[in-house]
């Protein structure tokens, strides 16, 4: 039996074009990334569609963006979480929420984002479409516009499915300051809700539960609203806002004694954790306070105002558990000291590497 | 032989503790990702030293800038260039001049930077340490500032070395207007200087030279300064510019001819091309036309001042070959051709997928 020549040519074709794949193929092909019209592709069928916006539609090289004279907040996170998708979010709803909550610590309102992708060769365009969907509805909760991007493709076995930067630019209202050199003995800090959380449900998850049954869920969520709602209410008696991500609650409390210079001191029992956060960190040996959190924030306030913010946080979804966790002293020692429920006391210092990689 | 208890001790210890090396230590290591003491080491000792300024140094979450109403150009890029360094330039250098570029080539001033690092697990410091002191030299050039940034490590064989997001801030000054909606008819279009010298310089390092001989160089250089230069020379009559990076100078023309709906005509005799990259283009089977570039601008511009924009660009060190390459024509076909030396006439596509794999 003959073959027929167009068939021949067809099969040499087939694997002749190894960079001219289908373009509705259901996996991310090197070519996606070349810049070329598989690329355009990509951004017109699966990117523009979930995060489309006026400024986004441009498709200039820059987001050109109206601002007002003042003070703007610049930020900038690159997130490598493993899995990508986890209970309570994934790394989509990490890249918009952690970003927006370094604008909004720093008592900006979070206006634009800018999403930097790389893709592994080979991943599921499904999951790039359900990650794509998640960055759009956690910037419509964080009233953040998408403006600008980029799209590369790296071999297989040169990343890891997917990694998102994201950058941010957010206006800073006329009459907020902030800063740790504000901070004075006798200040309270407040912490919005429960620690560990985020930590530890992507553990659980990448490692298969390590046979814990957990409900546990990742706190992943933009906190623009509940901040501003602190601001509006204790305005400048707010005297500093941190979120405990990497490093956990443990990095932000040392950072606050060193950098102030003053000693400061946690009350333990006062620090929320969930029951079933607390049973997995201490299955893995882990202690919770060195666990990051992507939803919640540290607040250093005047003592006068505290009762104050602790309603205004309380009522707010995102700080139903906050708490006053601990005050600075005045001893200049620059050590942050926690007390035990039976009044052990021990000093925190920040986490020395990697608890957990690729947290976030 | 008995064994002393210390140096077992010593042993043991050495091996249980992965996350603990030697802050010292060579090569990059997990832990430095971790958000612990580790990253602070990594980012106080090798980072800030070498991109010191008074905004990075405040170390918070967001870097607070001043800014006046008007118009900000925002724009972001990844780069996953291999190899790391190459003839001309390194990832450092890309990085900074990518996004420098996305936000002049919109007539933006650029201003501030993000820097987002992921870094392979093993990769050698001493690269890391030359990248960002290619990172310094090239915003100093381009009289940009590192306000913030992000460190991320990812375990072996989940990255290639470094991958370097740069997102970037710049202002628009007033009386600017430039946008593909204005092209016209008659409109001429200018280009800076030779193409395709990037793409081929890293092609060329990255497979040994094919066996070429070549002292290609990477072009990678931030445009402010020449596109600063026509901008005060010939104003509002400066139509449109973009960097031909990806995709080279078809993607851009394509783009052109297409989104203006107008006919666009390219002198094949006029587009600059160093001998060398034409013959190590054809050597690898390569139209010069699809390669990457990333230090050259195309120009939209009235007719009438096409004269005076050259002498402008050829005054500067990165114009110095510039041309005019093309005009538009009244035909509304949406296409963009080429007339070759002897006359022939192709149509220009934009690339279909990946040309050259991680040139940028």
């Amino acid at each position: 039996m003959t073959v027929p020549a167009n068939e021949v040519i067809a099969k040499t074709g087939d694997d002749a074009l190894p960079t001219n794949p289908n373009p509705h193929s259901a996996r991310v092909v090197l070519a996606h990334g070349g810049g070329g019209q598989l690329t355009n592709d990509l951004i017109r069928e699966i990117i523009r569609p979930r995060l489309s916006n006026g400024i986004l539609e441009a498709f200039d090289d820059s987001a050109v963006l109206e601002v007002e004279k003042g003070r703007v907040a610049f930020s900038t996170d690159t997130y490598v979480v493993q899995p990508i998708e986890f209970p309570g979010g994934d790394i989509g709803r990490l890249a918009v929420s952690g970003t927006v909550n370094d604008l909004v610590v720093c008592g900006a309102r979070a206006k634009y984002l800018s999403i930097g992708l790389i893709l592994e060769e080979g991943l599921d365009l499904d999951v790039l479409r359900r990650v794509i969907d998640s960055i759009a509805e956690a910037a419509r909760e964080a009233e953040v516009t998408v403006v600008t991007g980029d799209t590369k493709v790296v071999a297989r076995g040169q990343a890891d499915g997917i990694y998102i930067n994201s950058a941010g630019v957010g206006v800073i209202e006329p009459g907020v300051e902030l800063g740790m050199e504000r901070i004075e003995a006798g200040d309270c800090i407040l912490l919005s809700g429960t620690i560990a959380d985020h930590g530890m449900a992507v553990m659980l998850q990448r490692e298969d539960g390590f046979g814990i049954e957990s409900e546990l869920q990742s706190d992943a969520a933009p906190l623009g609203g509940l901040i501003r709602a602190i601001l509006e209410r204790c305005g400048s008696d707010v005297v500093f806002m941190r979120d405990p991500t990497r490093g956990g609650l443990s990095g932000v409390v040392s950072d606050l004694a060193e950098l102030s210079g003053l000693h400061l001191a946690l009350d333990e029992p006062n620090i929320p954790i969930r029951p079933e956060t607390r049973y997995a960190a201490e299955m893995l040996g882990l202690d919770p306070l060195d666990v990051a959190n992507e939803g919640k924030v540290v607040v250093v306030i005047r003592p006068s105002e505290v009762e104050e913010a602790l309603q205004v946080m309380r009522e707010h979804p995102l700080g139903r558990k906050a708490e006053k966790i601990g005050e600075f002293g005045a001893k200049r020692d620059g050590l942050c000291e926690l007390i035990t429920e039976v009044g052990g006391r021990r000093i925190i210092q920040k986490p020395y590497g990697e608890e957990l990689p690729r947290i976030c």
